[in-house]
């Protein structure tokens, strides 16, 4: 295992490990779904060592205690990297789930979502009023909700997180809070950077062409990237089934594309993917965790088992090796690390020391 | 002319000239209607020296200075009292309407009417960007509407006004921004205190009894009384025709039945029909207008040409006299003053001078 690159000749980057901010995990509270393991080997081998699983799963969320209990064992022997679960606010939940708040990452206030939305602000107050502050607050609201959270924060002095912005009058309306000194944090999904109605009309949950537009502009509002449930939702639109994995792989090759066309610089990418949300959401360190990529090569995604947007294209730059806690897991795309190196960090405070398995290196970042 | 009442024993009180500061004109920008005479013959009647036009009619509203052209003409010669005129936002004039503000009152922002309302936080947006500080803006938005003006009422450290609030959520959500420090104020129809879906299960216009209870409880972070658009939905949703005048007469009847009931104080009454609406939408003094009621008499609200849910109800208190301007303009229901003793206020700055008729007297509050 070496950290140093040998081959000759080409611009390679070392990046350190990276969050995925909002994995989407459909089966996630299905008791014998292996929709967690799908993903947190397809994150491992993207380059994240660290996964904040959402919430919500397709028809079931993690609501109450028993859901998470489903999802815990739905992530035995699945820790391909470390990862957190959060609990989905319901509008008659907000005081069982402080019971469950040192269990968990964060909560989530579902609008826009395949299911279990909130369509009342009232509600939506009740979870203000009684999650500590010191946990965050995510939520996917969108127009006139937004405006309601941004609102209900501002009111209780806390932070909250908007994932998935896809529009130009809300990353707007974020700008202005931001602005105005709201204490607000924002993410945008990699796909509503990359696609949008234009390619696919019927997707509506994609920016348009417009949108995606003032998204780029704002760049500067956006403090993370994430996956999220976006590439599910195109695929379901466009194939008419959905893919867990979908939108993991392409993450990184889709933005180191955006650096060799100057819209992105690699610190713009580390920024999102691991500075900010390690602050945001008070993530632990993982000194021993880097991506290694190759900047120069020219990838084609191929629809292999599974239909992508971006099947056929050739994007460059892709991910070489992935390292966690001091291991090679990934080399080349294949997966290399078992179900046991990663840590579940559902539960507050640091990480727990790791068990030894090798000698320690020297950090790579 | 005496301002001393001579009946023997009865509880008699005199309040200040009041304002109507929502006074509903279905035909005010159709040319001829006669909708805005009846409304003033009606509200100066009731004890109003002052009344504030919504510019928002059942077809058309004041969205520009043509619309307010067309009611400035439907209002000559029928000044029973003073009024002014507002201007109604849609999601295209915010910059028109800037031209306007000098012979405006307020701005109004229609989420809840017959016609015109937004639905897209952004445009309203546009508006709190142009329209100027030193005048009100005022909204009927309910739930994340209310929710969204809010937002942008703080985001731009501007206030605003919430006419005819109707819910427990939302005048807990303002008592909560109130709390906040943020500057919002608000009314409610004198209707929704009185009259419930309790009354008439069709009318979603009106409180529930339980969202009743909650107004009556947060009575401190009630600014105004108004009567508004209200009893026009409740007449249409009951009679099938709204009724323009509806819940005029019976304002202050109702208002002085609360009071024999031990419900509310005269001050409560004086507070929220004067001295808050003086003050919120910066309205001239008028000294030499008063109101004066036999807090005694019990009236029996009789059904002539008009429909009431108060019909063959029986109310404690009544108003015996209205003095405009010095002189009485009507007594026991009858009036007394021709449609030019009132002036136009529409326009900024303070009341002109009164053309002197009389002897002046002295003032009477
Ligand atoms: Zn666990
Ligand atoms: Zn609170
Ligand atoms: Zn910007
Ligand atoms: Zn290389
Ligand atoms: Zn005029
Ligand atoms: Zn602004
Ligand atoms: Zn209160
Ligand atoms: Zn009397």
């Amino acid at each position: 295992v070496s950290p140093v690159d040998y081959k000759a000749s080409h611009l390679s980057a070392t990046l350190p490990g990276l969050v995925n901010i909002a994995a989407f995990v459909p089966g996630l509270a299905k008791p014998g779904s292996r929709d967690f393991e799908k993903v947190m080997k397809a994150s491992a081998a993207a380059g994240f060592s660290m996964v904040r699983i959402m919430p919500l799963g397709l028809e079931n969320s993690l609501t109450d205690a028993r859901a998470l209990s489903t999802a815990h064992n739905n992530a035995r022997k699945a820790a391909f990297c470390d990862y957190n679960f959060s609990v989905a606010a319901t509008t008659t939940n907000a005081k069982q789930l402080t019971n469950l708040t040192s269990e968990v990452g964060s909560l989530f206030i579902p609008f826009n979502h395949f299911s279990g939305n909130f369509n009342k602000v009232a509600a939506v107050a009740a979870h203000f009023e009684v999650w500590p502050t010191n946990k965050p607050i995510v939520t996917d609201a969108k127009t006139s909700d937004l405006a309601s959270i941004l609102l209900l924060a501002s009111l209780h002095s806390r932070n909250v997180h908007i994932t998935s912005v896809t529009t130009k009058d809300d990353i707007k309306l974020i700008a202005l809070s931001k602005a105005k000194g709201l204490q607000v944090t924002c993410d945008v999904a990699i796909y509503a950077l990359f696609l949008s109605q234009e390619d696919y009309p019927h997707c509506t949950a994609l920016p348009t062409k417009e949108d995606q537009a003032a998204l780029w502009e704002h760049l500067d509002i956006i403090d993370c990237f994430s996956v999220g449930s976006l590439p599910y939702q195109v695929s379901v639109d466009v194939k008419g089934t959905g893919s867990p994995t979908l939108g993991i792989a392409e993450a990184l090759p889709l933005l180191f594309t955006a650096v060799a066309d100057k819209r992105l610089t690699l610190e713009d990418i580390t920024k999102r993917l691991r500075d900010n949300p390690m602050e945001i959401f008070d993530l632990h360190e993982q000194p021993q965790c880097a991506v290694e990529a190759n900047l120069d090569r020219s990838i084609r995604i191929e629809e292999e088992d599974c239909w992508s947007p971006f099947a056929g294209k050739v994007l460059k730059g892709s991910v070489e090796r992935v390292v966690f806690e001091g291991e090679t897991s990934c080399l080349d795309g294949v997966l290399i690390a078992d179900g046991t190196v990663g840590k579940d960090m559902s539960s507050s405070g640091p990480r727990p020391a790791p068990t030894v398995k090798s000698p320690p290196i020297k950090p790579l970042v």
